[in-house]
Parts: structure tokens; C-alpha cells; sequence
């Protein structure tokens, strides 16, 4: 079988401030004959990363980037997973689902090296999504977080901000079901989504949309923390800085609050000193045998019952075409868990 | 000899928001007579210390503090240089001078615990106030902070702000002429700071006050920093989180331009990820073994004409009750090397 053309979305241009669906246009794109060692595939969904964020903005240094950035005309880049409809990879035969690393693409030309895996069906025969997150960048960093930058002792006490997020859900569920923390704080936006993060193992969560949810933050550690994982920044971090214990650590796994160019006001920083704290950013591609290890180990956990993936994605059936939208909602906190852009069966 | 009572600066109350000289308060205070183990001093001289603003701050939380508050009506705590009038510790009899920990007073009685160390004249018979400086708080810091947060490794690039302190003068002679960084790079407030920082070795330095203070900073840097000494805070800080390396470390030894309540405005935040940045507080008094070794190195690189202590300090000739003015000049960065109040001859 073979395509010549696909929709796509691509970048219309690079953002300098907010970013909106004007920064996004629909186009038609070629697509070539596979070569041998490629497989065409049939796009079935993509994972919302706040990480692409960085890759459409004008202000980022290109030199410093794990990546190149997406120039305007290029299909915005995204983890995928696909059906495989054409194949000269004998690994990837075709009707194999696998997930890869493409874009906002309906058909899509993969090499083996943007295949990361194939991917099983479910029990009742669907395409598992779980690969755009527990299996995917989302558990990658979770897991990445956990083991190298921020190792939870048993008995310790661990906030998390961001907790019902993607990352923010498996880091709660990781630290209280695995590796044994005492007390699990989480941080999420309304009281639907704390409750829900309740259920993963939070012994606390703070509604950071109610007015006194400083106050309830600080009671909440009466003896502070040793680890914060925070995916948010913002006015949250500023009074993380007197919450963690001296010596402790901040994991900084994302800043959803500030990539829209809001800066981040920080009262707070001296006990950076007093507290002798340990801030420290990482990108999971630097460590790609934890990755595997990660993916060994969420299998089992899931297994035992110890990692619940049943609610840890918002899964938004539509046209490729209104795929931007749903992506913006990475920044409005309006979804739970993973955000996938589901566009065919 | 005995002495009666002294003259002492005393806390008022404590500052909530900007520090003034109404925070302080001269009074007059019983001198007690010494007990076995204990010398009386004459006070020659203090160091005035950044940290010292947060023993008189409202909003210190005290229970994480390596330390106690100030209260209203104690005698402001600062380390001293003085000479013994009086002893009942055979270790420092009369005549010695000595530094040690005690505070704004004419005369003070010490224990054994309070007292560092004798302090051998000058060459000229004069008191030698180095031991406020390259052998106090700011050498044992800035040793501190090159010895186990900041290792320079030969060929490196450097940043040091605050680079005319007391910490950040002693930080750049370290890096270009101990530790063999390439390049080192001040920054400092004025252009006869950044001439005087340049004599120490640096290989440039960035005038904060020019109004193109960031261009040539991020010029200055082409290939990046590998370590980030900060002794600021400020508008600085936020524009280095873009010029560390990956991986690379910002070492934070004082946030002076945040101390009287100016919250950091950080644009740049998500770079601690993208740039998988430590950052990393820290308080000396958590490495005695270090200070010592500290205090054994300095000695050796300044006979070797390494570390030039020559003009590391501003030494203010003043009244006991002139002295919370000179403190004041700690914010307003006016002096140069470490401001020291002297009080006696």
C-alpha cells in the first residue's frame, strides 16, 4: 500500500511570547516511497509534551538545545503511535502498532530509529495508548527522576507539584507505592483533580486554586520535605524554597507556569543558602539505560497492582486539525494525566 | 584590670522588609567579671557580614536557621579582633590579640568556644585584620565553595559575581591563579571595581551599572560557563541560567540584592532543565574540616604571592555608634573587599 499525501500540522511560525493555535497551520505534505530499513504508518495518536513548548519558541538557544527547533513549515514533532500499513522492516511487519517519534502527521514515513518499540494490543483488542505515557516520555522521566535525581528514602516525606499530571501522577504513585515514602504531598489544580491524586497514594493534596492553599501547604509539612519534585514552578516553588529540609533536594522536572513567558518571582532565595539546597534540572535523554530499566520495572509494578495506569490519560478523539487546541491545554491545567490527540482507530 | 560596662549596638527590632539604622540601637551594657576559662577584650575591629541580615530578620523561620535570631536588646553577634586585658585562660594571656565571635561592643568577655585563634602582628607591629577577612568568614567561604561545590577543573571558564566582595575577590584570585581556569570573568558595580578585579586575574570583568551589562556578559562567555559563582542574586542570575553549560553548576554562596526584600524575577527558569543546571546552596559552618584546611592552604598561596590580600578590605576608622551606617554599606555596594568597622587601635 502507499500514500502520496498527508495532512499535517506544521509551524506556521516560532513563538515569542504566548503561544496560540495562530502559531500552528494545516498543510498537505509528500509522502515519499519507503526505502528499505522504513515502514509507513497510519497515525493513530500523539502524546502533548510540555517539552515541545521549547522547541517552537524563538527564544531558545538553538546551541543549547538537546534538539534543533522546529522551523516554520516543519510538522510539529511528537511522540506517536502508529499502525504500520507498508513495510520493507521485517522487524515491523505490516499491522504492527508501534510507538515511534514522528508528528502531527495522519501518515508518516519511520526509520528505525524513530521506532521505539511495538506495541501489544489491549485485552480487548485496542490500540494501548499507555505507550504515550507510562511507557513513554512521561514514565521515562518520572522513572529518570526518581532513580537518579531524586531518590526517595523510605519514610521520607516528598511533595510533588503538578500531581495530576502526567509525570506528577506516577511520581506520587511512585514514591508512596514503591519506594515506600511516609508521607506523599501532592499539588494540583481543583478539587476533582485532588481528590483523584488522593486515590493514587497522596496522603494530602493541595488545591493550588483555593485561596488559603499557601497556609494548607505549610501545615501539610509541618516538619518540611526532603524532596520536592516540582513540574510547575511558579508562586509554588517560591514557598517550596522554606519547605524543604537543609540539604534537601528540588527536582525541577518542568516550569508549565512560566512557559508562556511568565517569570517567575522568587522572595525566597537566600534559603537556597540557609537551607543548603540542592536544585537540579535533567533532560531524560541523557540517560537512556535508566529508560530501559524504567520500562522493565513499570511492567512489574503494574503487574502487582503497585502503579495504577487506569486514569493517568485524557485521551481527546478528533481531527488532525484541531489538534492544536487540545495541546494548548497543556498550559490551561485543564486535563488529567497524560493529554493524548487520538485521530483514528 | 576590670572594666565595668561598654558601650554596644543593639538590635531595636527586627527588619521586615528594608534594613535602616533604626533597626539598631545604642546602649550601654554590663561588662561581668571573667571566670576561669574566659579572657576580657578590648575590641579592635568587626567584619560586617551578609549573613548577619538574617539573624534580624522577621521573617526568618528560626528553626531552620544554623543559628539563633538576634533579640531585640542583644548586642548585634559578628566576629571580632581584639586584645586580651584581662585572662583566666593561660592559652591567650594578656597582650594577645585574638579573633573570635562576639559582636558591636568596646569590650567583651570570651569563653575558649568563641575565640579562632591568636593573631600575630604585622610586619609593622600593627593589628593584623586579615583575620576578618581571607582568614574569616569570607576566606573559609570562598573556600568552601571552590573546595566542594564549585571544583574548578584547569581550562575552565568561570563567572563570579560580586566579584570586588570579600567572597567573590578571594573566588576569582582561587579560580585563575590557584585552581588554573582559563578564562574568569567578574562581574562587579563600576568601572574602578572591575579594574581592581581585573589586577586579581580576571580575565575580564562586566561593569552591572553599564547599560549593556548583558550583551557583553553573554559575549564574554562565547562557549559557555562551566561554573557560576553567585554572589548576588538579581537580574545576574537569571541571564547565567542561559550561559552555564549543560550539566554545568551554579554554585550560590549570597543573594545580596535580595536581602532587604527584592524578590528575583527569573525569566529564564526553564533553563534549569534544558540545561540540566545543579544549583547549589551551602553554609561553611557544615565543613569545619575544610575551614581549617582552608586557613593552612591561604597561608601557603599567599607566601607564594598567589593570593594578594592587599586590598581585599575596607577598613572603616569609626565609633561603635557610627558602625550600623558601615554595616549598611553591605547592600549598597560601595566598598570593596570586606568592609571591617575599626573601633580601636
Amino acid at each position: 500500500m502507499s500514500v502520496q499525501s498527508t495532512k499535517a500540522v506544521v509551524l506556521d511560525h516560532l513563538v515569542d511570547g504566548e503561544v496560540s493555535t495562530k502559531n500552528f497551520r494545516l498543510e498537505s505534505k509528500p509522502v515519499p516511497e519507503i526505502q528499505d530499513g522504513q515502514v509507513l504508518v497510519q497515525v493513530v495518536a500523539f502524546s502533548h509534551e510540555p517539552a515541545q513548548r521549547q522547541w517552537i519558541d524563538a527564544n531558545t538557544d538553538e546551541r543549547r538545545l538537546y534538539t534543533t527547533l522546529i522551523k516554520p513549515g516543519e510538522t510539529i514533532r511528537a511522540p506517536i503511535v502508529g499502525r504500520v500499513l507498508a513495510s520493507k522492516l521485517p522487524k515491523y511487519p505490516v499491522g504492527t502498532t508501534l510507538a515511534g517519534f514522528h508528528g502531527w502527521a495522519e501518515y508518516a514515513v519511520l526509520s528505525e530509529g524513530e521506532i521505539f518499540a511495538a506495541v501489544p494490543p489491549t485485552a480487548d483488542g485496542k490500540v494501548d495508548l499507555h505507550a504515550l505515557d507510562v511507557f513513554g516520555l512521561a514514565g521515562n522521566t518520572a522513572y529518570v527522576a526518581t532513580a537518579e535525581y531524586g531518590k526517595i528514602k523510605p519514610g521520607s516525606t516528598i511533595v510533588v507539584s503538578g500531581a495530576a499530571g502526567a509525570i506528577g501522577s506516577l511520581v506520587v504513585q511512585l514514591a508512596k507505592k514503591v519506594f515506600g515514602a511516609a508521607r506523599v504531598i501532592g499539588i494540583a489544580g481543583g478539587k476533582a483533580k485532588c481528590e483523584w491524586v488522593k486515590t493514587l497514594g497522596a496522603d494530602e493534596c493541595i488545591d493550588y486554586k483555593s485561596s488559603d492553599w499557601e497556609e494548607k501547604l505549610r501545615a501539610a509539612v509541618p516538619d518540611y520535605a526532603d524532596i520536592y519534585f516540582d513540574n510547575v514552578g511558579g508562586p509554588m516553588l517560591d514557598v517550596m524554597l522554606q519547605l524543604v529540609k537543609p540539604n534537601g533536594t528540588i527536582v525541577v522536572i518542568g516550569a508549565i507556569s512560566t512557559y508562556n513567558g511568565e517569570p517567575l518571582k522568587i522572595s525566597n532565595w537566600p534559603q537556597v543558602i540557609y537551607n543548603r539546597l540542592n536544585i537540579r534540572g535533567f533532560v531524560n535523554l541523557d540517560h537512556p539505560e535508566l529508560i530501559a530499566q524504567g520500562q522493565t520495572d513499570f511492567a512489574k509494578w503494574i503487574g502487582e497492582g503497585k502503579i495504577d495506569v487506569d486514569e493517568i490519560q485524557t485521551v481527546v478523539h478528533e481531527k488532525i486539525e484541531d489538534v492544536p487546541k487540545t495541546w494548548l491545554r497543556l498550559f490551561d491545567g485543564s486535563a488529567k494525566g497524560k493529554i493524548i490527540s487520538q485521530i483514528a482507530a
